[in-house]
C-alpha cells in the first residue's frame, strides 16, 4: 500500500496509472445518475481535498459509499488520473474505499457543510480545525513560526527559552496571574495573618511571566545574538478582538546593538516571514484573499517590496496636529498614541510600514536607554497599515548609574533587579531588542480580525476551555 | 568597520589581512615579555574565542588594556592572520581595542576564571552563560530545537501550541499548578464555604498544562500529522536531578498511524536530530566528550548507525526474570519497569535503543489503545543506553465504546471528556502519538547529568528565581 498525501498528490508528485491510497475526511460526496459517486477527501496536508471518482460497482458501494457524510473518516486506494473537472489537474479513480468512522448523526454534526460564524466555531475549538478557515489558519501559523525560527537561525541567533513561572515582574508594571499549589481552603497564614508563601510551591509568591526579556538579556550579554519563542500571559480583563490572557511571543535581544540596529532587523524579520508565507502557503493565502480580507496578498506584497519609513516621535506628533484631521483622542507631545494615529500615520501619511522612534521617557519602560535630550528614550514601535503597531522595541539602558537612577524615580525597588543589575555590574554591553506578539502577526499576515481565532485554544476572561 | 562574529573569523570565512572588529568579553589576558598581550575574545558564536594579538604601541595599552580581566566587554579591530598558535588556524593583529565596560571588582566577579561547581553556577543562572560549558549546552539546546522543527516541517508535520492554561486535568493524574487571579487575602466563599471560582479570571478553576496530547489530538483529527513543542508543568516534590517543575516537550500526534508507524517515527526523529548535533556543533560535542563525558560523542553515533530493537513488554519480562542479575526492585509481569531494569535492557541485554511495547494496561493511561489480549495496551517507551526512558508514547483509544468503558473503569467523568468524545464521535480514525521530555533528550546528548544544568533558569521545589 503506497500512502499518499493529498498535497503530494494534488502537486503531481505521482504519475498518472500509479496506485495511491490517500486517507482523511470527507468533505463532500456527489452521486451522479451515471451511477457514480465524486467523494472529496481532505486531509489536512493542504488547502484542497482530492477528488475521488468511486464507481458503483464496488462492495461496499450501497452500503457505504453512499451513506458518506462531511467528516467520514476513510482511506481512498485508486490510481492518480488527470483530471476532467475544472481547478485541479489530478483526481483519484478509486479501487477501494474504506471507512474508518462515521459521524454519529450527520443532522447534528457541529461542522456540517454550511455556513459557520466565528463566534460559533470558537465553541468548537476542537472541531475548527476540520474547517476551511481554521485548517488554513493553522497552516499559515506554522509556517510563519518555522519561518521566525529559520530566520533567526540562519542570521547566528540562538533560541532561549526564558522561564514561565516567575517570582520577578518583569516591568513592573501589568497584572499577573498567581501560580501556587497552597490549599485554597487552608491557606496558611503568618503571624500578621498574611498568606504565608514561603510555604508555596517556590517558596515565594510566584507568577505567570509577562515577557522573557530581562531573563533573555542575560543571554544577550554572553552569546550575544538570542531570541526568546515561548508564550506570555497578561491578567487584563480586556474582552477584545485583539487581547488574549495566553499568548506567543518573539523577542530577539542584541548585544552591541542600537536602535537602528534592530529597527532594521525587524524590518528584514517581518519581510523573510511575509515571503516565506507567500511562497509556501500560496494556497491558503489564495483563501484569505477570497474570502476573509482582499488585500491579504496584496498587503504583504507591499511591504516585502517597500523600505520602512523611519521617524521620530517628535516629528510624528507635529505631523499628526497639522494633518487637519479630527482625532478622538487629542494629540500633545508627551501622549501615547492610540491606534487612530498610529494607522493615520502609516496608512495616510507615509503609506507604508513606518518605525516610530524615540519616545517620552515617561510613557516607557523602566529599563529602556536614555537620551541625551533628557527627554526621550530609545525606543520604537513598528506601526503596519492596517493593524497599527506590530512590533515594540528600544535599546536598554546598559549604564547603570543611569538605570539605578530611573529606577529610584519609578519607585521599583533595585534589589528585584539585583541579578539584572549584575549584567550592567560585569562587563556591561549596548544592547537593543524588540517583542512581537505572535497572534498579532498570524492575524495581520491572514486578515482574520479576532485574535482569538489564529490560536488553536484561546484564553479570555470567563475562557479556558478545552 | 565590518563587524564579524568570532565563528567566520575562526572558520576563515575572512581573508588573512582583511580588517575586522569582533565584539565580545574578554576571556583571558596574558601579557608577554616582548611588550605585548594576547586577548582571547569570545562572543558566544562558537565554543572558541579567537586570540587578538595586541601590541603596547596602542594609545590605551596600558591605561587599558592591561587592565582587562576576564568578563571586560570590548570591541577589537585588526587584520585577519594565520595563527601561529596551536589550535586556532586564525587570530587578530589588533590595531585598536575599545572598552565597552569592565567588570566591577574582579576579586569578586562571580564567573572569575576557576572551576566552578555546578551547584554555584546554577546560583547565578543569569551569569553561567558566560562559562563554556553552560554556553555549549545553550548553543546545543539551541540546535536540537532547530533540528527537531526542522525534521517535523519536512515531513508535513505541522507545529501546534496547545493551551498552557486549562481547566481540565489532561491524564486524570499528576499533581497541578493551579492559576488564579483571587485575591488571596480575601478568597470568594460560595455558600458552602467553598472557594468561589466562578469569582476567577477564567470563571473556574484552572491550571498549567501537563501535557499537550488531547488537545492536539483535535487537530491530528483534521490536519493528519501534527506536533506540539511547548512547556509543560509537574507539581510533584521532587528534588531529583531529572526533574523540573517546568520543562520543555515535543509531542508529535499521526492520524492513520499505529504503534510500529511512531516507533518508526521516534527512531527517525532521534537520528535526525543527533546527526543535526553531531554536524552543526562538532565544537560544543568535542567540549562535553572532553570535559563531561567521555561517551558523548560515540553515544550519539551508536544510536545513530544501529537499528532500534522491538521487544514487548511481556518477553522483557522474561528476559529480566532470567538473567540472573540481582535488581533492587522485583520484576513481575504488571510491574512498572524501574530505571534498573530499563538500563540493564538497552545497555547489556542489547547494547542498543530498545523500543518496548505492550505494557500491562493497568499501569498505563486512560487513553492507550487497548490490544485483543484484553490485558495490554498499545503503548511504547523508548529506552536508551545510558539514560533509560527517554521516549513515551502509544496508540489512542480511537473506539468510543471502549473508550467510555475505559473512563468508567478508572472513574473518569465522562462529562470532563466530551469535547475528546466528541473526536471519537465524528469521523474517529487510528492514531498514535509520543512525548519527549526536551531537557532530557538535551541532557542525553550533552552528557550533563542534572536537568537543571541544560535549561536556561530550571524551577524547582523553592525555586524560581530570576
Amino acid at each position: 500500500m503506497q500512502y499518499a498525501a493529498v498535497k503530494d498528490v494534488l502537486a503531481g508528485q505521482y504519475s498518472a496509472g500509479e496506485t495511491v491510497t490517500v486517507r482523511g475526511w470527507v468533505r463532500t460526496r456527489r452521486d451522479s445518475k451515471a451511477g457514480i459517486s465524486f467523494v472529496n477527501v481532505h486531509d489536512g496536508s493542504c488547502f484542497d481535498a482530492i477528488q475521488a471518482v468511486v464507481p458503483s460497482d464496488l462492495d461496499n458501494y450501497s452500503s457505504e459509499v453512499q451513506k458518506l457524510t462531511t467528516g467520514c473518516s476513510v482511506a481512498v486506494t485508486g490510481t492518480v488520473a488527470a483530471s476532467a473537472g475544472q481547478g485541479q489537474d489530478f483526481e483519484l479513480q478509486a479501487s477501494s474505499v474504506h471507512v474508518y468512522g462515521w459521524v454519529e448523526d450527520p443532522d447534528t454534526y457541529p461542522m456540517a457543510p454550511k455556513r459557520h460564524s466565528m463566534e460559533y466555531l470558537r465553541e468548537f475549538a476542537h472541531l475548527r480545525p476540520r474547517t476551511n478557515v481554521a485548517g488554513a489558519v493553522t497552516r499559515v501559523r506554522h509556517c510563519l513560526a518555522q519561518a521566525v525560527h529559520r530566520f533567526f537561525h540562519q542570521h547566528g541567533y540562538y533560541w532561549i527559552s526564558t522561564p514561565i513561572i516567575t517570582t520577578s515582574d518583569a516591568e513592573g508594571a501589568g497584572e499577573l496571574f498567581r501560580v501556587s499549589t497552597l490549599d485554597m481552603q487552608n491557606l496558611p497564614k503568618d503571624d500578621k495573618g498574611q498568606v504565608d508563601y514561603s510555604q508555596d510551591f517556590f517558596g515565594k509568591e510566584a507568577f505567570l511571566t509577562v515577557s522573557g526579556q530581562l531573563n533573555v538579556e542575560a543571554f544577550a550579554s554572553s552569546l550575544s545574538k538570542v531570541y526568546t519563542f515561548g508564550p506570555t500571559f497578561r491578567a487584563e480583563n480586556s474582552n477584545t478582538s485583539r487581547h488574549l490572557a495566553e499568548f506567543w511571543m518573539i523577542e530577539p535581544e542584541v548585544a552591541f546593538a542600537d536602535l537602528n540596529d534592530v529597527a532594521k532587523l525587524a524590518e528584514d524579520m517581518l519581510k523573510f516571514v511575509f515571503k516565506a508565507v507567500l511562497d509556501e502557503r500560496a494556497d491558503d493565502m489564495a483563501f484569505f484573499a477570497e474570502r476573509i480580507d482582499k488585500q491579504a496578498i496584496s498587503r504583504l506584497q507591499h511591504v516585502i517590496d517597500n523600505d520602512f519609513v523611519h521617524m521620530d516621535y517628535t516629528d510624528a506628533i507635529e505631523v499628526l496636529q497639522n494633518c487637519g484631521k479630527q482625532f478622538d483622542y487629542p494629540v500633545a507631545w508627551g501622549v501615547d498614541l492610540q491606534s487612530e494615529h498610529e494607522r493615520y500615520l502609516a496608512e495616510e501619511h507615509v503609506g507604508a510600514p513606518v518605525i516610530l522612534k524615540n519616545y517620552p521617557r515617561d510613557i516607557k519602560a523602566f529599563y529602556m536607554r536614555q537620551n541625551d535630550d533628557g527627554k526621550t528614550v530609545a525606543a520604537m514601535d513598528v506601526l503596519a497599515p492596517g493593524i497599527g503597531e506590530i512590533i515594540g522595541g528600544s535599546a536598554r539602558e546598559e549604564r547603570l548609574d543611569l538605570l539605578d537612577k530611573r529606577l529610584r524615580e519609578m519607585d521599583l525597588p533595585a534589589e528585584e533587579y539585583s541579578w539584572y543589575r549584575d549584567l550592567r555590574r560585569y562587563g556591561s554591553v549596548p544592547h537593543a531588542g524588540f517583542g512581537l506578539g505572535f497572534e498579532r502577526l498570524v492575524a495581520y499576515v491572514t486578515g482574520m480580525t479576532n485574535i482569538r481565532d489564529v490560536i488553536p485554544y484561546p484564553r479570555s476572561p470567563k475562557n479556558a476551555d478545552f
